[in-house]
């Protein structure tokens, strides 16, 4: 994994265009010559690679191109003296270099990528006329070409290329690696995959091993027979599990920080919603209002436009929460209620079939509706930040994969008081789910890939019959990659990728394990060996069966953790109630309803103390952006001086 | 209000030194002369002003001799970009001003004062000889005078002196505006006093604001009779109190950072043990190793030293914290029960009385040992900041006054299950405090005070009995100020100044009105009309009763926010008792002892998840290290180039 850009030139960059006809007259100029032209002038280095039905263009982009939009895009990157300032094209001494040596981490490179394609545009004052297949268009002054060819339909896809050295080296050093058990390559995940994916895998890794002492204790607790104290066993379990839990999370937020200074990535410490820790904020920091000139704090109407801004951003929000909570307790809880009770009502099998046929099929389009109206409501929440619009989504999506998938089991658990239907349910969902999911994972890329490469050699067969019938060539190897599936969520969304899938299975499996812990402790061990798999499975997945995925900066697990933490709570309550359910089996344990009530109430309250802070920022908005402004401005105005000094500073220590 | 030292010099600091007698040989060099003219050489304006017993040397500091000790001590100071840089000589164009227009604030000037008073060293190379009454000494190459001298007694105290101009000032427009009601001028009072005691009047009365919302809904309750629904009264006052309370707690946060800003005080945001904001560090920030010079992240070895390190420091505090938990559970619980037993047993109300008198004094007693002994605990801790110090004793302390004022309650609320009983202890304790507290406050200072002026001048009468018997003269305002007895906590500690009683106050009646809500709502009503008077009496007793305190630059009320919001938690769950004593008054509502193990299973880890991430912070110490090491370092190399060219480019702006 060695200097990037320096020695050696990889293609990162795909581009998919439409393959041309034989030979044409050259008296038209042609829009994929134009803009292979314009790759090349920007300094990009193009390779063509003709498809069956397409042609590909790939791009490798030099050091010194790199350089020039990052000091375009005003990058901001972490120097030797702490400080992030935006990257300036002669002082890269002065910027810490990635742990193998090269300036740039892959995200950088990627938005680098963007902007030199995206930053091709029409330098003259006239529209120029470009043709393509007979098609003749208009390329207006300073539009950019990638768009308008995107929109022309003729640039069918702009994709990042798989490293097929580095990838292999990967598939050798984690994916195949079955024999590590939970050790992986972090680092080289990182550098290949950027932030986010290489979290989740040492988010997945830490947890795997952490569970592999809950595992060993429910294994312990099924072997050994303790007599007269069993009755002690589960409310033990119970509590040991849950601490367990809760230090977990909290170690798993150091292990975080850890992680982000030893892959160099600078972290402010933040009041976000939510948040503790912030990411880079890669999107240029916007205000409401014009960065006034004056080196001055925020003034008073400056604090109302901001004041007011917080709040209605988070009335928006607080409205939309409403909207998707009522219409899941009210639109989903009955049908799910429904589905759990006409389930156990049914004798006949075939009968059963056919009400979970119906049942999957109403979900699906539930959910895939939920998801949209989700999407749809956040537009109005005003986040400017996509890793928070994405986490915001989370949130919503969440509630309705959670009532889906635990409804049925709280209604074995509370209303039928049956513990062994509980537990084979329990069993059913877990073996189901975990080995379902392994297996799809992976199947159904390779399945997609397949019939796609077959449609496009059946298409091929068609078009060019009678020549020669001999076996299509299909080598290209940026061919494969632009036939296999995107790294996408099911939801099918513009906001998030495939990690929302892996984070779902993770949460949803968590909550399994931890709201019935008192249940089937045995389904710590069945998921301790499950993850073990996952881990091999999810990175295969990536490096075999997907397209290389879009990196992406965001420096922690975001809302996946207010996810988990929120089940540890509800877990110590629904674990309460198990145990009430064992070891009332009599059922003579009445509960006045005064004290049931006060009992809720005391819930309720102890919910608002813990979950108000979250909703109310505790540093004002125009606060942090008065703190921000100044930050930005000094950066602005000094960043060249300091630069230079740093750098200078450097060599002198070099 | 206006710039401070540029105009008019103000004499901040006050020393004092014996009367020397009438006239003396000048074949000695006089220490205190010695002392005088070195004050006067490091550019300090001296005044002496001769007093009954004492004689007082006032200090001013033009503001040249501010800057040069600024410079010296390298203080942080905020600049107009944002960072906070050391303070250079002649670059403070670069800097943000105060409020009023002066360069420093109380807190800085204070702080350069002590560096100027310090700072005085024999810079010969032998030892000198100086004498005073008669009395011979050394003063040793490279030692501080005002230690030596002080160490001989002849300097009795160095203390801040009140600027009359600008005190008056307060008392027309703070202490004595008796119909302001809650409105204070709290720049002012920041000015004059500094960050802390600001910060605690910004908090009082924005407490007190709040107050008089659930005091005006129980004078409402008190009044209005709602029939058949009177029973849904209790439940609901007490969740509308609760939820006040969260939401006042998340907005006074706000608040503070809101104060902050507006205060020019920059902040970082940390995750340091149970703080969300912490202040500026005065203290240098001191690693446990040196700074390596390379420009590097830490490496491997230091890493584990900090790892080490926080360790240690987590587990002596956590031994710490159970020793004072263990001792005051089976020292100081069974002694309150005890006393809280016998008092409701003895009929005879002499006896009652005599009890009474017993307890005060054994408590006092208990309370002076534990401080002492949180004191030496806190040693072992290895906690480098002095408000990080004095919090982690608040703690401690805190614990036993806890159980001093509540037990009694408690032990009537919940054993003898007596609501008026109750009501009446509640109503007494109320008003007894409260009263009592606000009449102690001022006429102990007064009576002190006055004792001491008694004491001088019959003193100074037995020594000049004789020349002239008429009126002693005693008009020197700096005499005065010497007598009056200075702002200092009543467990008479060095950590804490008094500061810690109007804070214990405050959180004890809150505790009081919060935790038996439902037994008593009136209380609010009573609290809300004392609080009123309480913001007058304190700014009283600090402008007119007491010395002017040292000012201390904390930028949060630190600990106590974390014990209010324990408080609130604690009192969902006593109100909840309460409330099942209130309905359960024929005491029928048995609960099965499984069940309630049940029920304290799930609040213990309902507690553990909420509780322990105080106890584990998030940012590992090393990696915390890394990042301020970084920033440090930046700051060292480049701060001067940084200053200019702030300066210059605020020069152009204006």
């Amino acid at each position: 994994m060695n200097g990037h850009g320096e020695e050696e030139l990889v293609f990162e960059i795909g581009v998919v265009v439409p393959k041309r006809a034989a030979i044409k007259g050259d008296e038209h100029y042609d829009a994929v010559d134009l803009l292979v032209d314009e790759f090349k002038k920007t300094g990009l280095v193009v390779e063509i690679v003709p498809g069956l039905a397409e042609e590909f263009i790939k791009l490798a982009a030099p050091l010194e191109t790199l350089k020039k939009a990052a000091a375009k895009l005003q990058l901001k990157k972490p120097t030797h003296i702490g400080l992030d300032l935006p990257f300036e094209w002669d002082q890269s001494e002065a910027f810490v270099r990635q742990n193998d040596g090269s300036l740039f981490s892959w995200c950088e490179r990627h938005r680098c990528y963007q902007c030199l394609l995206r930053g091709i545009e029409n330098k003259s004052k006239s529209a120029m006329v470009l043709k393509f297949d007979g098609k003749e268009f208009f390329w207006e002054p300073w539009e950019s070409l990638l768009q308008r060819l995107e929109s022309e339909g003729i640039v069918k896809l702009v994709f990042p290329l798989h490293d097929e050295i580095k990838r292999k080296q990967l598939l050798r050093s984690w994916a195949l690696k079955w024999w590590g058990f939970t050790k992986q390559p972090i680092d080289d995940v990182y550098l290949y995959f950027g932030t986010k994916i290489a979290m989740y895998f040492a988010f997945l890794e830490m947890y795997t091993r952490w569970l592999f002492f809950p595992a060993a204790l429910s294994i312990l607790l099924q072997l050994v027979d303790f007599g007269s104290l069993q009755f002690l066993v589960l409310p033990l379990f119970f509590v040991i599990v849950i601490s367990w839990a809760v230090f977990f999370f909290q170690f798993w937020k150091r292990k975080n920080f850890a992680l982000l200074t030893r892959w160099k990535i600078s972290y402010t410490i933040g009041t976000g919603p939510g948040f503790k820790i912030l990411g880079m904020e890669w999107a240029p920091q916007k205000h409401p209002i014009e960065l006034s000139n004056k080196l001055e704090s925020v003034n008073i109407k400056e604090k109302r436009v901001y004041q007011r801004d917080e709040w209605y951003g988070r009335i928006m929000r607080f409205r939309n929460d409403a909207i998707i909570i009522l219409s899941i307790i009210c639109l989903q809880l009955p049908l799910e209620l429904a589905y759990a009770h006409l389930y156990e009502i049914i004798v006949s099998g075939v009968m059963k079939f056919g009400l979970t046929a119906i049942y999957v099929l109403v979900i699906q389009f539930f959910t895939k509706i939920g998801g949209k109206i989700s999407v749809n409501l956040i537009k109005d929440e005003k986040i400017e930040n996509t890793e928070y619009r994405a986490d915001s989504l989370i949130y919503k999506v969440f509630g309705l994969y959670f009532m889906q998938t635990y409804i049925g089991v709280f209604y074995h658990a509370l209303l039928h008081r049956n513990i062994k239907t509980l537990r084979q349910v329990l069993i059913q969902r877990l073996i189901v789910s975990e080995v379902f999911d392994n297996v799809l994972e992976n199947s159904l890329p390779y399945l997609k890939y397949s019939y796609k490469k077959h449609k496009a050699v059946r298409n091929k067969k068609k078009c060019e019959k009678g020549p020669w019938k001999g076996k299509i060539q299909f080598a290209s190897r940026v061919e494969k990659e632009y036939l296999k599936p995107g790294y996408s969520a099911s939801i099918g969304d513009e906001l998030e990728d495939g990690l929302f899938d892996d984070f779902l299975e993770l949460a949803l499996q968590f909550g399994l394990i931890m709201m019935f812990a008192c249940a089937f402790p045995l389904a710590f061990a069945f998921t301790a060996v499950n993850n073990v798999m996952e881990i091999r499975t999810d990175a295969l997945k990536l490096l075999a069966m997907l397209k290389r995925p879009v990196p992406r900066a965001a420096a922690t697990i975001g809302a996946w953790l207010n996810i988990f933490q929120f089940l540890i709570v509800l877990s110590i309550c629904t674990n309460c109630a198990l145990l009430v359910c064992f070891y009332d089996a009599e059922g003579n344990w009445k509960i006045e309803p005064g004290l049931a009530a006060i009992l809720v109430i005391e819930h309720v309250l102890l919910l608002i103390k813990f979950g108000f802070s979250r909703l109310v920022p505790e540093e004002p908005a125009w606060v942090r952006a008065n703190r921000l402004k100044n930050v930005t401005h000094a950066q602005d105005v000094y960043s060249k001086q300091l630069l230079r000094s740093i750098s200078e500073n450097g060599k002198k220590i070099e």
